[in-house]
């Protein structure tokens, strides 16, 4: 089995409110010298099988599908092979 | 100044709605093989300064302030010096 990471991030044209906003209250809590504040998503999962492409296909799939909405996010992905006993 | 990243997941003893919310998804969509699902935020900004140990004090401050909820979350941060001329 796989324990898969997914980093889920808003495309670098494109507008980022939540990152705004929390750029907006860091200054707010006196945090002048932070600025250019993206926020993502960071999804961790566990995926049965022992074929490792064919679980980073899946892995993509999933993203395409679900995770990710590529017309304004872009995602990456990453596998680590993990022993079945801890199942 | 420091590139800096920040991954907030939820402690591992708490429940992830969301993610359980995804792992249906994902089960519906046939990805039946995919499990243990829990889903965080991960952040990126700038913080200026030339102080690393001053800059990821900030940041951690930020963190427990902030962009952690640490009752529930964890985080863990990372920081990369990066050449202010691209200011």
């Amino acid at each position: 089995m796989f324990q898969a990471t997914v980093h889920v991030t808003i495309k670098e044209n494109v507008l980022d409110p939540q990152g705004q906003a929390v750029e907006g209250a860091l200054h707010s809590l006196g945090f002048g010298h932070a600025r250019d504040v993206r926020v993502g998503k960071f999804l961790e999962l566990t995926i049965d099988g022992d074929n490792r492409e064919e679980a980073e296909a899946d892995l993509r799939e999933m993203c395409e599908k679900l995770l990710a909405n590529t017309v304004i996010e872009d995602y990456r992905v990453e596998l680590v092979e993990v022993d079945g006993e801890e199942q």
